[in-house]
């Protein structure tokens, strides 16, 4: 595995997963990963971010891939720094939009009125329960994690490579010059983690439902949008940890909605 | 009150708010309401929305103000159709924009890296608690809406109308082309709000907060981003229907996070 700007976290048989980590430049916007996945010649990119990262991303895609080969434009969620730039990937690609049902009428008002090649015919809106999506000779499948933090919000499996890409559930705060690493010592590495679960996850309760979901799916590794990837013993560590943790409306109360 | 492009709200020594709730055309985007409160010469514009409606809402804005007027931006939350276009409100005028310091990091990931006038002095930060937001010769106060939906959410009241722009909540699924009328029966009305607010709205414990606040709050209107806003009995018959509402994580179980 190399780690310069771009990291191939699997590659063999024409089935690769490649990683970016530090195109974010700068201290306003917070660092961020961009994943490519790629199968037989089709590509998906996982996350793409806003137009802070447009330019970048496709610059460092040029290395990987040809324009006509981008079929998924794939989304955890609705966020700025997931896919605010939809309105460039949707103009400059022909690749098909995928994220939740829930978010299939938000999204588009981030394109303008006059695009005309920008219907619904180009959103692949995924049901509650997730499900497969068809990539070169194989699938990847989108895996629910809604209320974490999006009310609709997917992760996705990738059952060649085993890589489970987790969204912002697993997400470290790090510099974007941070090397890209796997956890170590996830006790160590817990304290980059805490606060953004603790106020961003809605509560224990979808934690557990999660975390035994994810036992079951196995993955080699975790690897979110945010921060650093996870392998070995470090997966197991930060289930454990994430199952007990109270989070979100679990700590709310009457002080924290205050009238006058 | 005039039910046009734009409806009055609000109109009083110099005081005015301004809903406009017909600006989405087509299917592809969902109905949203954008929002102008004006105060002695300094102007204010709610949730409004991505590129989808940039250019409709600046072209229906210059009836009622000058370029100069622009002091805030107001986000309830960091979605699509809440602040896509942030760039160009950032770009094209001087104000500041004002959302949960929970998105502080990742709305700037929908501006360019070459915008060099669009750093961290030009948004407001809200802390969870909310404050006030000084607009001419008042203020408006932002309140805490968190995880309804958004996990860093607020309405805004406004003291001096007692509306109380309430973002996501209240909100009701309609077509842009509906009159813009208060809600006259709220349990006919209430088709239209149910299915949003139970998968949408993140748990029963956190309603039960947000109706507790604005029960003492005790607005004159409740005007919601998506849909009708409500007055007079139908306040009181939303708020007791809100409070007993399950949703969100309350009606999740294993079955919703099956492997495989």
């Amino acid at each position: 595995m190399s780690f310069g700007t771009d990291v191939v976290l699997y590659d063999k048989d024409g089935h690769r997963c490649v990683a970016f980590s530090n195109l974010v430049r700068g201290d306003d916007g917070v660092q961020a990963n961009q994943f490519l996945i790629q199968d037989g010649g089709e590509s998906a990119v996982l996350d793409p971010g806003g137009a802070l990262l447009y330019n970048p991303l496709v610059l460092a895609l040029g290395k990987h891939m040809k324009p006509h080969e981008m079929r998924w434009v794939l989304c955890t969620h609705q966020d700025p720094d997931i896919i605010g730039s939809v309105d460039k990937w949707l103009l400059y690609t022909e690749g098909t939009i995928v994220c939740s049902q829930l978010w299939g009428r938000f999204i588009p008002h981030v394109v303008p009125g006059y695009m005309k090649n920008a219907g619904s015919d180009r959103y692949l809106l995924l049901p509650d329960t997730g499900g497969n999506v068809p990539l070169g000779r194989g699938y990847l499948r989108a895996v629910p994690g809604h209320f974490m933090h999006s009310v609709g919000n997917f992760g996705f499996y990738d059952p060649i490579s085993r890589i489970f890409f987790s969204g912002d559930v697993g997400a470290s705060l790090i510099d974007s010059s941070h090397p890209y690493v796997f956890v170590k010592d996830f006790n160590a590495h817990r304290p980059k983690m805490e606060g953004f679960h603790r106020r961003y996850m809605a509560s224990n309760r979808v934690l557990r439902l999660w975390v035994s979901m994810v036992r079951r799916m196995d993955p080699l590794m975790i690897v979110p949008q945010h921060g650093l990837p996870m392998q070995g013993e470090a997966i197991p560590a930060f289930l454990d940890w994430l199952e007990t943790l109270e989070c979100g409306v679990d700590l709310l109360g009457p002080a924290d909605y205050r009238w006058p």
